[in-house]
């Protein structure tokens, strides 16, 4: 992971104007699992087997670091006050909070900008078929029918009964579509057959909806402390949760479920190298943050 | 610019989750000038010459959109209460009067994903090398370095006595950028020689300017109703303007400068096709809305 913190570090362009730069590094650097990162990472590493190419790894690493800060942006845009209003994230104050409402607007926006910057460098050697491809998925899990149509749903749920299909639905876009096209991303860094793209799409999906039924349950067990952002909100905010529909033990064995579901699309897709996507599957799971 | 109209009508799916679709809709369809998508197509025109290449048409005809969704979702996060507070747009109540603030940030974020998407077809026939070069001059316009940073200015900018350079550089990131980008997508959109390359950069950004330099006397001399939006909110919210800088009469002088700068720039170009371009620069400096 240090190629992608140091990535970000590199290229979240400090000079932008106005104090632009300094909160757009706020909201990425120095934070987060990484885990859509090393998703990426990990499909290119299974993808790639044996074979190595440095302008696909580079092409890997921009991926990388490019579904980060649409992960970044979001969670700037969703703590803001017209949203979830939250005054802590990664142990931090949010970004409205530490740089006001309008400069936290603007490093969203441009964050999002430049995720898509980072997928079409002019000088990287990398095929115009893989940064058009790249762009393609982004935009697709990022746009209406994936992260933000997803958070329009969330929005629009807040007191409102789903049934568990529905609640599916709603986070197989909020959260499933990125972490989903993090695989994808990973997978387009080469050449996959496709029955390894079909493996990773149920990895893919499964590992997505795995994230988020574990999310509501440590939203329920853990602490603002542990978590680095506040604990207990679902609850609060009367959002309904796998936890709230499911009950505690269910949810717990309904993510391991899920966990092998996501291990059994690795078995399917028939590629070797994929002791990263594996662990990755476990991590998600079983994790207490 | 029908065919554009009827794209965004078609392509701004109105089944977008939760209300988000019906939002996106409003921000960017029946309204506007289209200013942005029109200088993509008569670049196009003009790189094109006498060649016909539908999927090179059919590649401008969505960068002329993608541009326009890029210039809607920057309006509707601009009129947030956070950044200029308004509540008239293009004569109708602004996106978060209409849907709420939440909806509004999320319209924003989706449009601008939406807007790589379109850029970004899998099977429209369009080369990967477009696609990719369209991608990262719309990325690089939008982001820090373009817009979001000429905003990012322009917030940190409010009640400060800019001197004639440092307002130049704030409007040539503002709006300066998107506009030049879109005269750049547009001749992305065919095999333009260096020499028309750099003609047309050189209209861009004459143009781009005298565009700003009009949108401040206008907001001078002009009333609401004919602007569709808030009139006087410069000297209101106390901005610098070039009219505030250089005097009305000086700024009316320096836009014909201006104008006669980009036409020079498309005599150098060495491109004939070039009369929808000549007539849209007089129409940027001879408007009343």
């Amino acid at each position: 992971m240090l190629r992608v913190e140091n990535a970000l570090t590199q290229w979240i362009d400090p000079q932008a104007p106005a104090g632009l730069g300094e909160a757009m590094r706020y909201a990425v650097l120095d934070g987060g699992k990484r885990l859509r990162p090393l998703l990426v990472l990990a499909a290119r590493e299974a993808v790639a087997g044996d074979q190595t190419d440095s302008a696909l790894d580079e092409a890997a690493l921009r991926a990388a670091c490019a579904v980060e800060l649409i992960h970044a942006y979001s969670l700037v845009h969703d703590d803001m006050p017209c949203m979830d209003n939250d005054v802590l994230r990664r142990g931090k104050p949010t970004v409205h909070v530490q740089f006001g409402e309008a400069q936290a607007l603007l490093a969203g926006d441009a964050l999002q900008a430049l995720a898509f910057e980072f997928l079409t460098p002019a000088h990287a050697g990398i095929a115009d078929s893989v940064q058009a491809k790249l762009c393609r998925l982004l935009a697709t899990s990022a746009g209406h029918a994936g992260m933000a149509g997803g958070q329009a749903i969330d929005l629009a749920s807040v007191g409102v009964k789903l049934n568990e299909d529905q609640l599916r639905h709603m986070h197989s876009l909020k959260t499933g579509a990125l972490l989903q096209a993090s695989v994808m991303m990973g997978a387009a860094c080469g050449a996959a057959s496709e029955q390894a793209l079909s493996g990773l799409q149920r990895y893919g999906q499964a590992l997505g909806l795995a994230f988020q039924v574990v999310d509501d349950i440590l939203d329920v067990v853990a602490d603002s402390a542990t978590l680095g952002k506040t604990a207990g909100k679902d609850a609060a905010n009367d959002k309904p949760t796998y936890v709230s529909l499911l009950g505690l033990d269910a949810a717990k064995t309904y993510a391991h479920q899920l966990l092998d579901q996501a291990l059994a699309g690795l078995d399917a897709s028939g590629l070797t190298h994929t002791h990263a996507l594996h662990a990755l599957a476990q991590r998600v799971v079983i994790r207490n943050t």
